[in-house]
């Protein structure tokens, strides 16, 4: 078929066969499709959407595109994704977790773009850790430590090339190109069962519950297409999750979790995904099993084992640097914490060097933001709300981001819910 | 504003500025917009489309992207558009026949792509005939004679980029783009009044007689935005203009009509759209003084004047030279003719060497088809049909196309309406 016949078939609504599909994009990653007739389609798609067969054949294409991990000799393997919230360092307590109940978490991560940091820049900011390893190191390492996580990815290249032809051409926003963005990823990542945390609110990219549920339901159906387990949570991200914001101090907030002294929405938010990932791989997942791998330390100590395996100081994991300077931010009056802008903290993070403007800038793994109070708290005029830690860079413009970030309430407010729709 | 806020500006369906409108145009010909950016862009219009304003605004930055003529010291300009048919050699006879009355035809006009000739196809047809011409010997020649038709445009260079990536992107058929097309090239070909021939039916572009109107009434409205006298007829084009299909052939049928013994819809259908264009200029417009200008001989010596003055030889013109082999198709059953697919008889002649697969090609000026009867006419089985002028290339191809080109009914048909609708 045409390129030009293919557009215009779903110009007019109609449904593009498995093959159509898959000829289209394998010929779109070997040049042979322009960007402007790929430009035209995604318009199309985003008018006419994509049914669950498309979605799925997308999907495969995507992940045929490059590199496939082959997990098949490991046991147990689980993926987690997360569609990206501030605050979000759920992987390193969870991988460390799963690897203690006897999964295995082998996977290639990308790093942060925009105002939501990656893991990989997370697992940098301890010192001597390496994201870069051979194929064989890899593989090595997730039989002998069970976890495992790269920052160099070829899987997928048709995500790349087709996320950058989305961003400039306004069609980010569909849900089937959303969903097998994020799928053709994990499927070609190997892992035969998949926990997707799908978070919605401010500082999400999903709005709402209704469109959060649709995305949820569209991956469910690619990972059933393509034989793999996939199972999704929706949590809230009004508010970012846990306390610390900025690469060191979340690390340092994932270690305290795993050591049985975190904050409890980010403990919460491990145990449930946890619990999906290990019911997912048929492995025991009650929640005494879970409490047990952290209060024995086994847990942590898989952490320390997997920091050590990649070249990391894990006798520093307790005790990552923070930047020297401090700005503390205290309430203006006494009332209940309404609201805690996520999203302006994140970008409050990135603009004191937390972040990157575009690829390849290079981060401050220390700067970032701890909260004092989370929304809910009761907090009299005076006391403490947010502390930056910072090394001068920034400051004014994270000050004026944050100027609205907190709402304080006279009359007393609920802690909004962690977990809006559990599916399975 | 950058690029991708305009396309989702439009991808949302609000309105674009004027100046937004003009700025994106503006960048695209100056290759500072890439063409999937604006691949998207024309997707997104095909589905939430544009309002008057934005439509002219479109139109006048493609209009002033190149040259522009000045045709202001010139007298009663009238340029003259048809959507495209089958058989339509309009032109070659309302042009010195406006003339013979007064007007002014100076026009820049494209060659023909597809399955309808363009009109300076058919006048290379004529020996020595020069479609290349000085800009000063453009002016003098619509000065001294009254007509001249050039071939080589450099009007509207934005319309030539946008239509190739519309063609390319399945987004040929936008309404609002369409008529952005047509009126550009005609505003910036400088006459102050517009005649447009909106063609409907099978041979035409515009299948329905309400797509059709939609279309004469958004041209209508590009022109009152810019100043102009635009009026517009619908005529049907479900079978081909005239009997002669194929260049040489046209122009000979051209000249039978100005002679006064050409086919009642050729004559009628040049009749009606003089008495437009002279209605727009302010000039005399009666019936009668159009029959005057083809029994006096005036038009016809207009005719003369205008191929000597580009060196054509117009004492060929009555006894242009088709092609030497002939193949007759006959009825094959008595009754009434009811269908001769315009379509398919443009594709037929255009296979046999008389139209272009792609720019550039050459093309053959003698072949073509004669139509011996039309729709609603009686014939005979055995009775001539059609005859092809050929030189044995493509015929076998040209008779499979033309198979079930000519239907034959059993009971009357009527002859089908050439006029659709009068929207002055």
């Amino acid at each position: 078929m045409r390129a030009v016949d293919f557009i215009e078939q779903k110009r007019r609504g109609d449904v593009h066969t498995k093959d159509a599909l898959t000829a289209f994009i394998t010929a779109y990653v070997a040049d042979n499709v322009p960007d402007y007739q790929v430009a035209a389609w995604l318009m199309a798609v985003f008018f006419q959407g994509l049914n669950p067969e498309e979605t799925a054949a997308l999907t495969l294409s995507m992940a045929h595109s490059g590199d496939v991990l082959d997990l098949s000799a490991l046991p147990y393997t689980v993926d987690k994704h997360s569609t990206g919230g501030v605050g979000d360092k759920t992987s390193l307590v969870l991988a460390p977790l799963l690897a203690a109940c006897g999964a295995t978490v082998a996977k290639m991560s990308g790093r942060g773009l925009g105002h939501t940091g990656g893991t990989v820049d997370k697992l940098e900011s301890i010192p001597g850790f390496r994201a870069e390893l051979s194929e064989s190191a890899f593989y090595t390492q997730a039989r002998e430590v069970g976890v495992v996580i790269t920052g160099q990815s070829k899987l997928a290249p048709a995500d790349g090339l087709l996320y950058a032809l989305r961003d400039a051409t306004g069609t980010v926003g569909s849900l089937p190109l959303i969903a097998a963005s994020i799928m053709s990823k994990k499927l070609a990542g190997g892992a035969q069962n998949i926990v997707l945390d799908v978070k919605v609110g401010d500082g999400a990219f999903m709005k709402t519950p209704a469109e959060a549920r649709a995305l949820a339901r569209t991956m469910r159906d690619i990972g059933t297409h393509a034989g793999r387990n996939v199972r999704t949570l929706l949590t809230g991200m009004s508010e970012p999750l846990g306390l610390a914001v900025g690469n060191a101090l979340e690390v340092t907030e994932a270690v305290q979790t795993l050591r049985g002294d975190g904050p409890d929405d980010l403990l919460d938010l491990s145990f449930s995904l946890a619990q999906e990932g290990l019911t997912a791989a048929g492995l025991s997942a009650d929640r005494e099993t879970l409490e047990a791998a952290v209060s024995s330390g086994r847990a942590y100590e898989k952490l320390e084992a997997w920091v050590a395996a990649q070249g990391g100081d894990a006798g520093a994991l307790g005790r990552l640097e923070a930047a020297p300077e401090q700005h503390l931010l205290r309430a203006g009056q006494s009332g209940f914490v309404a609201e805690l802008g996520a999203l302006v903290i994140g970008q409050a993070v990135k603009v004191l060097g937390g972040g990157r403007a575009q690829k390849g800038d290079t981060i401050d793994p220390g700067v970032g933001v701890v909260l004092h109070a989370k929304v809910g708290a009761e907090v009299r005029r005076g006391e403490p709300l947010l502390t930056l830690y910072h090394r001068g860079k920034g400051l004014e413009s994270a000050l004026e981001l944050l100027a609205g970030a907190v709402t304080i309430s006279e009359t007393r407010v609920e802690a909004p819910p962690l977990f809006l729709d559990t599916s399975a």
